[in-house]
């Protein structure tokens, strides 16, 4: 145990009544939480209490085609993460949102609000919005190609950070004797002018806390893993073995000097689903559990939509058939990747698959003891997959609590992971300071 | 006193540390309070311990051209409520929000969101958001037209109405037993195509508590009543005199007959600014301290906006130069010519017309004894003008405070007021329904 050892980040990346698609089913969850905004304020608290970096929520703008069978995120992250703030003090609050479908005036704004409310612990996980349904929901007869998906969200990040920066640290006067609210040479336009935006400027918000929020990815296609290079402090990815982890995190590393940026300055936080247990056979009959509870028809579903390809009438116990190329999928590139090569690497029929899939929707599931995760990620960590790990119980809040209560206290046992908070705000968390506004670095070098 | 009296209603519209332009520099304020959430979250726990209807919050998507000299929306509305949701369990939760800069699907799922957060107290003031510095900030070199504007709201609640539609509340099942998440013949798409959106749906949030959220509306053009008059359920108004109140008042219930609607479902609340103290004479000095705080660099700059003229330069102690017809205006017209009319009418210098502005915008303000205020309401409600007040604290939190403890309690007394919550939501608050989807109602009476 060391106490200036290297550590590493956790995120629970957290889902209705849990990440696996039958966790609602299993009797280890109460499935009505997923209408219940106490729940997810507890869950906030148990991550702080085991002293993660983050809790996350992923996203989408449609009801999927098989809503018969599971679940939806019934909350908007952003309003969900402004009520979980009310609920906690320093766990980092990760909403994702989409540069498809939205303004960056208003994204820029909602963030700097959950900044301020927060007080510092806001992060936006970017999206570009792969599905059909979504599109449908905006005006479009079908998916913005994938390529000009990633052209609007360069556009639109850079916007975003623009009008973040509209306001100095020092703007706020508040000088109740002069009158003076604000020092009008300290608040900008941003006067942006490109081929999809076009923003006055300044933002309608003092700089919040952290300056901007935490800047996060989860697309791990060639535009993606380039886009997180650019932009991302931190990285969400489905990785299934070592081998695939410490390429992809070589791959990323290698992407960001010429961004003028650091290794330190991207985390990457490969995917678990964890299956905790006092054995490792107790674990694995609980992940089979979960299994079990599958609705076959519900997952060739999801798993047609992934592969652009219709199984629903497919045998389960056969191979998959024919899958297009990866060029041919204007969706999610990376896991239609991932899952192809998973079922054609290991030979699975559609069946055995699913099977695969249902903990994780790609993500690695892993069943053991409390010190055979701990094991498990520390061997990430410490031969180069990961910066830290982005974990995603099966079941909720069973499966938070028991990683938190048994896996975190090893962790920290042995040097890996915080015993308490350091810092105040997320990017704190994640190593990295407040961002100060370009113009008053202008300022600070003009007077230098 | 009467048990069985009708009763009025009370929301309290809030601002920062208080509506008088000044009130961040008046010492019964901590000007700091204007960033700090817990201020907001405290000003609806004094509204909940009043048993107010509401609390409610402007919006603009832009900064004012004087930021030097005054504050503003530091948060964006709908975080807010959702922070405050969360400090509360009773009081209504209205945000402002534009249908000229929002797409239909997110602002639906926005406000799905706090309803479902908050249990069911989520209302929505419907704005066209009329400043060229908010249309500068989406894309646009001028405001968009007027009557345009209204066009697109329009469309843009009918949309938003069928999305909140799109969910019968029987469609969630949850049966772990059977795998059933939800019954896909009770989530029905949308498959709306108008001049302006195309949207399938269905909406990706199972019908929130209240069917969908309160609808207010707050604009008193020809425009702004008629769509009142179509939609609202509550409407926020200026009106300075007992006779304008009244002639506002029938006027709008006379629109309501066309629409199918009757005179109950839509509650007409003019604004008041109550300056409150055991004497008048103490009220109205301390009415007169925050005029006296008004910076008229500020004043000027603002009444430019509101009467399209610039008058920066013009003598405080002057009239009012000619002003532009009312037709030459795209922003608030309503609010345009309610100035008009008061400069005029009351043959006012421009310094007189700041004081009188300062405290409200142009809503009413009143000094007095709590019984004097109390009679005023009572008055008004009485003499049909009101079926209830849009109370604009001068400053905050005391005086919310000082209306909760003093005004409130001579209101229970007289029977005007309600001594505990009657109902569970917003709608309840304002004596509706919750709103069932015409979905099920064209099933009961195809079944009856």
């Amino acid at each position: 145990m060391s106490a200036s050892r290297k550590q590493f980040h956790l995120n629970a990346f957290l889902m209705g009544v849990g990440h696996h698609e039958a966790a609602w089913r299993h009797p280890r969850t109460e499935e009505h939480q997923v209408l219940d905004v106490e729940h997810f304020q507890e869950l906030g608290r148990i991550a702080e209490r085991g002293k993660l970096d983050s809790v996350f929520f992923a996203d989408s703008l449609a009801v999927g085609p098989r809503i018969k069978r599971n679940t939806l995120a019934v909350f908007e992250p952003v309003t969900l993460l402004a009520a979980i703030a009310a609920a906690t003090s320093r766990v980092g609050l990760i909403a994702t949102a989409s540069t498809t479908y939205n303004e960056p005036f208003n994204l820029a704004r909602k963030f700097a609000s959950l900044d301020h409310i927060s007080s510092g612990r806001a992060g936006w996980n970017i999206v570009t919005s792969g599905s059909e349904e979504e599109a449908f929901n905006f005006g479009f007869d079908a998916i913005p190609e994938h390529a000009r998906r990633y052209e609007r969200a360069e556009e639109f990040v850079d916007v975003a950070i623009r009008l973040w920066d509209s306001w100095e640290s020092s703007a706020i006067v508040l000088d109740p004797q002069e009158g003076i609210f604000a020092d009008p040479d300290k608040v900008h336009t941003v006067d942006y002018s490109g081929p999809r935006f076009k923003v006055r400027g300044p933002l309608n918000s003092p700089r919040s806390p952290q300056g901007r929020p935490l800047l996060v990815q989860a697309g791990s296609s060639e535009s993606g893993k380039e886009f997180a290079a650019k932009y991302a402090e931190a990285i969400f990815t489905a990785q299934r073995t070592l081998e695939e982890g410490q390429a992809f995190y070589r791959d990323l590393k290698s992407r960001l000097p010429k961004y003028g940026r650091s290794a330190d300055e991207l985390k990457v936080l490969p995917g678990l689903v964890p299956y905790i247990a006092d054995t490792t056979e107790e674990a694995e009959a609980l992940e089979r559990e979960f299994t079990d509870l599958i609705s076959p028809d519900y997952a060739l579903g999801q798993l047609s939509r992934l592969l652009g390809v219709d199984l629903t009438e497919h045998a389960l116990d056969a191979p998959l058939p024919p899958l297009p190329s990866v060029t041919e999928i204007e969706g999610g590139k990376s896991r239609f990747t991932l899952v192809k090569e998973l079922a054609e690497n290991e030979n699975l029929t559609v069946r055995e698959l699913i099977g695969k899939l249902g903990g994780g929707r790609g993500h690695r599931s892993f069943a053991g003891t409390p010190t055979q995760i701990a094991d498990e990620l520390q061997s990430w960590f410490e031969n180069g997959a990961a910066d830290g790990f982005n974990i995603m119980p099966p079941y909720l809040p069973g499966g938070l609590e028991v990683f938190v209560e048994r896996v975190v206290p090893i962790l920290q046992e042995r040097g890996l992971f915080r015993t308490d908070y350091e810092a105040d705000t997320l990017r704190g968390h994640y190593g990295l300071g407040s961002v100060e506004s370009q113009f008053a670095e202008v300022q600070t070098e003009a007077s230098a």
